[in-house]
């Protein structure tokens, strides 16, 4: 019987009954690990499907590191670094030479194409507005 | 005297002379270990600046996860591999939430404010044109 109290309890009431099965959280699950009290991959790892994403946040970070780092993160904005770490580790298994900082350079790619294609537009509209107001002068001038 | 060849060798003879100075590479001037020849790290961490480099590099990733990924890319692309470490180590370093996804998030943010730009001038040039072309016809109708 564990002596720290998981962070997922079953619903069977645990007073003097065998211990209740208790579900590691995703990523102690694929550490093979007891989830104490407190882990701080509980709520972002479920026990479900957790542990084929913690594996390669493990495989890229490593556990340790990635513990360190959220301890180090306010709690209300560790499932958003929780995210960007899932993300970045996926990216880096998917492509090893550039991780997500291909996403990086194709967006940078895209944003320059952009605009050098709105100055062009920017450019036809203000030539097409000169020789308008052009072409109303000189019909004024034939009026005249 | 190590018994590996080091990466880098002083111009000084080794033949029955002392053990020439060994500059290990900036990653294991870090982790404070012999650079043995072939060292995955050492041509991309110098011996003088590179242990702070990969000081965010250790402390992100860790030695052991970036050593066996960098040996598992061909050797012509692992200076890319590098870079992007590096970045995305750093990234993480001065943000702990979002890291180098912040930079795309910032990217996509732009993308879609391109769009909508361009896709505004655009709107703008062609009623322009269509005006034209109504102004010409009407104009055309007028001298009939």
């Amino acid at each position: 019987r564990p002596s720290s109290q998981p962070h997922r309890r079953s619903a069977v009431s645990d007073a003097a009954a065998p211990a209740p099965a208790i579900s590691p959280c995703g990523a102690c699950k694929f550490l093979r690990r007891k989830c104490m009290s407190g882990c701080v991959f509980a709520s972002h790892f479920s026990s479900d499907q957790g542990a084929a994403k913690f594996a390669a946040v493990h495989k890229v970070f490593g556990a340790s590191n990635v513990s360190k780092l959220l301890t180090h993160v306010p709690v209300n904005r560790r499932n958003d670094a929780v995210v960007t770490i899932c993300y970045e580790a996926q990216a880096r298994l998917s492509d090893p030479v550039y991780g997500c900082v291909s996403t990086i350079l194709a967006l940078q790619h895209q944003v320059g194409s952009l605009q050098r294609e709105l100055s062009m537009v920017q450019t036809q509209l203000m030539n097409t507005r000169i020789a308008i107001a052009n072409a109303l002068q000189n019909g004024r001038h034939q009026h005249l």
